[in-house]
Order: C-alpha cells, then structure tokens, then sequence
C-alpha cells in the first residue's frame, strides 16, 4: 500500500479508444483527461472523420493533437504492463475477472506504480470485441443499474478518470464551518429583534419574560456567521427605525 | 451516521439543470441518472428547442417524458430541504461554503435520509448565475484541475451521481482470485514442458538438473488457474506429438 502514498504519475495511464465513430465522444474523453490531468490519448482505428472532427473539443485541442492513431489495440497496449478493458455488465459470457470500478481502479493506480496501465474503451455500439478483450488481463465495470447498463462513452471515461484521482481522506474531512458570530454579536441582535418584536406589538407584556427567553434560544440556534452578523443588524436598525416612525421616508439620515 | 446505513431513496434528489443549451446535455444527464437510478429532472427556462430534442436520449425517454419544466429555480426546489449548487473553481468570488464532490455527495446522502435535496447545474456557457446561487446552501465542486476546471455539463451530472451511488466498501474488496491449479496439474504441465525443452534440444544435459529446477519455478510463478490447465496440456502434448514425429500431418489421431 505503501505505493498509494506517492504521487501518482498519470503520464503512466494510456486511455485507449477503441474504434470510436462518434467525435463528440472522443473530444469527450479528451476533455475529460484535460480536467483530470491525464495526457496520453491511443486510439485504434477511429472513424477518419470522428477523428478529425474530435480535434475541435473544447480546451483539449493540445491533447487531442498529441494522441496517437494506432492500428490495433496490440500496438496501443504495447508499452504496458496492465491491460484493463471496460465493459457494461451481462452482455456476453465473460471469460475474464470482473471488478467494480471503485475496486479496479485501485488496483490500477497501484500498477501505475510500477509500469504503463492501459485502460480500454470500445466503440459506442459494441464495446469492447473478444479480439480486444483478449488483451485484456481483467474488466471493469462501472456500478450501474441492470436495467440500463450501458453509459455514454464520453461519460463513462470521466467515471473511470475520476475514480483514479478522487481523494478518499476528501470524503471523511470535517468541514471548515464559517467562523460563528461572537455571543456579544447574538445578543445584541437579539435584543434589536426583541425590541422590533415589542414595537410591533409581539410581545404580550404578561409573558415579557418568557418570550424574551424564547427569543434569544431561537437566535442561538441560528448558527449566525460572524461575517453576516453586522448585516443582519443593520437591517433590524432599519425595522425598528421605521417602526418607531412609520410616517416617515425610508432614509433614516 | 446511521442514515447511510439505511438504502437512500434516489427519489428524494432533483437533478436540477438551469438554462441549459445544449440538447445532447440534457439527454447526457437523464442518461446518466438512469444509470444509476434516479428519476427526478427538474429543467428550468431551457431552450425550447434543446429539451423537444433531448426526448431522444438513449434510454432515458420514460425519465425525460417525466420531467418538470419550470420558470424559476425557486420552484424547482420549493419541495427541498437542501439545494446544492455544482460550480467549477475560481470563476467568481464565492459567498458559499465550497465542497468538494467526495465529501459534499457524502452529506448530500446524509440529508436524502430526512428530505429532498435539489442538485443545481447551470448552463454551459455561464454556469450557474449569482441568483441562481442566491437559492443555495453550500456548492460543491468536482476536483478537477486548475488549468482545466470546467466540465463537459453532461459528465459533471454523471460524476454527481456516481459519487453518489459509488460504494466505498467496494474499494476495498479484497479480489476474489481465479481458483488455481492444483500442485499436480502444475506438475504434470512442468513435466510435459520439460520433455518439449528435451524433445527441442533446450534442455543442456550437463545441466539438465538445474533447469528442470528453473522450469519448476518458472511454472509455480505463472499462477496457472485451475480451469486452464488441461487447456495447457492439451497444448504442450500437441507440441511433444509434433517434436517427435516432425514428419507427420497435424493431427494425432
């Protein structure tokens, strides 16, 4: 595990698509490795056009112009010491281990470790054949519903990059509340409100005390931010002022 | 905590998109939330035409039948108990606690177990707008990079909900390995492997007991599964039967 503790070198991670015909898709997948900061495109025997016209994606031009046009998926994996193929799950026996992405791209971020990981995506209407599976060394599929499997292609390279960049430590942080209002600052809200209250004839003279109580606990459950706390007073000045002068303009100056 | 524990009801989240473009976005999105089993698409003011296109998107036809298209933001949250905005980094001065996707999908979980909570996406051109924002509790981005933040809005949606769904226990699953061979069949391979070695003229006779040894170790470090073995020995006996008689056609019977 030792190995997860090292940054990860994503140069290593070789995103292989695999006889794509839609360009929106590889320009997808582009634009998805550019947000994650993965940089080395293969694909194998594109659609000419989908190529082409891929190269127009947006804030992936330079990776797009970089990415390799290999003629099968044997040279697209050569320099690689994993191969993983992608795949929607139940649409053909399977001959090869299954993971689910959470898992797989664990064990993918630990060969990146030690070796070139590629990661295969086949074409928007087959996937993956068994000529390419047969490079595979697992499969991994992404958890979605049985009833419907299959993901967009550009989508589904996004899943697969962010699972391998995510930060687990990010889930279990704390957060950083905004620095709460002093208590001199809720009181002395709370006392402009209950003034407010009792000019606007809130406030039964009899139970006075107690809904001065009530009052101050529903303030200390507001969870009042320091930086909101002037405001907040500011607006209950207004109030008051125009309670206590309702004949008059809206300007207090 | 022990809300997760209990399965979330995918009905309580409004995957809301506001002012979305694109028709292939909107399609992109219902997609994606039919992966992974939600069906609540709440559209605000999109443009017409984009969401009588997107009706088309790959299986996801029942889930944009059903959709709500409303004029505001406000009614598209009005039954929620949480509203999140989604936001790329760095692109406005920000009056929201900002969470990242691993943690902030975390309490989102958290709130689903006691109402609905609204997820908020803006166009793709302008993200969500500073009114739209004024709607929300917290935002949360996807960590995507600096250089590079903004996402394609349709793998964003999927990265979402996928953070989501996605099962922590299953990264750390241990793997479930092929059955292996038993020591005999790895034997009785290493033994035809070696009268092949022989038969080829591989095999030093000086030498021959070390490299038995070496071949032994070679066979133990294959990790040979159990159903592959007679597969291999079917292999090396039709090599041996070929070795021996060269002269003969490729069949043994």
């Amino acid at each position: 595990m030792g190995i997860l503790a090292v940054p990860l070198d994503l140069e290593r991670l070789r995103v292989v698509l695999v006889g794509t015909r839609n360009p929106l898709n590889i320009g997808a997948a582009a634009r998805a490795m550019s947000n994650f900061g993965f940089t080395r495109l293969r694909v194998v025997n594109p659609y000419d056009v989908a190529f082409r016209e891929a190269k127009s994606a947006v804030g992936a031009a330079a990776l797009l112009a970089s990415a390799d046009e290999v003629r099968s998926v044997a040279d697209a994996v050569a320099d690689c010491t994993l191969v993983v193929g992608t795949t929607a799950v139940g649409h053909r026996e399977l001959q090869h281990p299954l993971r689910r992405l959470e898992y797989g791209a664990r064990l993918i971020r630990r060969a990146m470790g030690a070796g070139n990981v590629a990661l295969l995506f086949g074409s928007e209407k087959f996937g993956l054949s068994n000529d390419d599976l047969s490079h595979c060394h697992w499969l991994m599929r992404i958890p979605t519903r049985d009833a419907h499997g299959t993901m967009n292609l550009g989508q589904a390279v996004a899943l697969c990059l962010y699972e391998m960049v995510r930060d687990p430590r990010a889930a279990r942080k704390t957060p950083v509340p905004l620095k709460p209002a002093s208590e001199a600052e809720r009181e002395r809200f709370t006392s402009m409100l209950l003034d407010a209250l009792r000019a606007s004839g809130y406030v039964n003279p009899r139970t006075a005390t107690s809904t001065t109580q009530k009052v101050r606990r529903l303030v200390r459950r507001l969870n009042l931010p320091a930086r909101d706390a002037e405001v907040w007073q500011g607006m209950m000045k207004q109030i008051l002022w125009k309670l206590d002068y309702p004949g008059r303009g809206d300007d207090q100056g």
